[in-house]
């Protein structure tokens, strides 16, 4: 084909220079709201001792449906919610640093979820990814045939970035198995949704369920990320902070405050790992 | 249970007076982007003439996961891409409409697609939803197990929308099918993903196995959208302008005026139809 629209990132081949823009990158950092990923750049700006020139600061460089910032050889960009918003980030990046001519990124998940056995403010560190119904992979329909793609995670990156973890740190970082929903609340078998036709039985029934398979927490977004990455020939991780340990509750009721300060813990870790790569080159 | 936080739009049945603020919501509209949802809000407040005091704007009143406008009776969200990031919103929007006291609500998504045998431009009315499989029902699992629920869309709704098509307008206003994919690329028999393992043949056989299924564009959330407001006694109706007909292409070469002329074109239909209610009261 002629030029490569990038439609959900407002760019395209023959409107942007990709090798100019961004040949240089090294790392794809991935999480799920604009806000949280502006602060990633800043936070990793300073990490990775990044310079602007005095006067100048961050924009977005896609201003679409995802929100990008580029700190040198990291890339920090919102994927929305759920499996099919990060699917859509996932093509075009993929065909982004096709096009911009990089070899071997690493991306990175820096995610929220649900924790099940662990307390609030945990990091995990996905070792595994399963979904709902606990199969290991990505199955999606593909001009009307259902197609199954493992959904696995770099087993070294796991283990590199559980290194780096600080024993010093107020709060403990797992390794473990995530599990990824469609739906926020039935799906992850909450009981304060706008429908719930089960007990509360059933609900900690399916949590202990998960719990002995190995999950240690549950977000929306882990199964396509590994899938695709895996497919792609990718090294990647998901890092997430969990807000709540679902063996105890169903509602998100900590303050700002403290889910600002939580947010921040899985980036302190990629923010580490990234450091530590750069420094090595 | 004692407070409901609706986590996803920042907002709680202790932190805020909901009755107060939405409690005399009879419109709630809903489309991807922050940035379509945000113009929706100020073409209906010109449309239905509501005023706000001189030196006064809207503001966005979630300003977390989704934005959110409120001009009198319409409330006005962006919903983010997919099923999940919908269905997320839509448990969230009929608890808010259940804790705010609002009787018989509409709901509305007012979208973007890709159409299938109609031309770019063309505003479809969606009579029927179906999956990539054609299946009229949404599949989720629920604590573990697989649930059907019925995507079914409001006739009389799709009819009253119809018979408000102005024979003037240089496009075509249609009811149809549209089809929910997953995703963008592979999911919708697109070429031009990171990933491609099936013939342009094996896409042309799909999209005109859905055109003769009735389907008339694609979008990513009507499914989620009709079977959770069929299942919460919501009326509720889906009208999305296409930015390319399907049958002839895969990207989305459209400049940006002509896409913003084109996204107006369901916002039309949709403050006409609010404000021929909101008179007829």
């Amino acid at each position: 084909m002629g030029q490569d629209i990038l439609y959900h990132l407002a760019m395209g081949t023959e409107s942007h220079n990709l090798v100019e823009m961004f040949g240089d990158v090294k790392f794809v950092c991935m999480g799920g709201t604009p806000q949280r990923m502006e602060n990633f750049a800043h936070y990793v700006m300073k990490e990775i001792d990044f310079n602007l020139p005095i006067g100048a600061t961050l924009i977005d460089l896609s201003q679409y449906r995802y929100s990008m910032y580029k700190v040198g050889p990291v890339l920090s960009i919102s994927h929305g919610m759920g499996i099919s918003s990060i699917g859509i980030l996932l093509h075009e990046i993929i065909k982004l640093m096709f096009h911009a001519k990089v070899k071997n990124p690493i991306f990175f998940r820096i995610g929220t979820s649900g924790g099940v056995g662990v307390k609030g403010g945990t990091v995990v560190i996905s070792d595994t990814a399963c979904d709902e119904l606990l199969n290991n992979y990505y199955e999606t329909p593909i001009v009307g045939n259902l197609v199954k793609r493992p959904a696995i995670l770099d087993q070294s990156l796991v283990q590199e970035l559980k290194a780096l973890a600080d024993p010093e740190d107020p709060y403990d970082v797992v390794t473990g198995g995530t599990m990824c929903a469609n739906d926020f609340y039935e799906g992850q078998g909450r009981l304060d949704g706008a429908f719930c036709n089960y007990s509360e039985k059933d609900k900690m029934d399916y949590l202990k369920k998960l719990q002995n398979h190995g999950v240690k927490n549950i977000e929306m977004e882990v199964v396509p990320f590994a899938a695709m990455t895996h497919h792609a020939g990718i090294r990647a991780a998901v890092v997430c902070v969990t807000f709540l340990d679902r063996l105890k509750g169903d509602q998100v009721d900590i303050s700002k405050e403290v889910m600002n300060e939580w947010q921040v813990r899985p980036q302190k870790l990629v923010a580490k790992y990234i450091k530590k790569l750069l420094k090595a080159l």
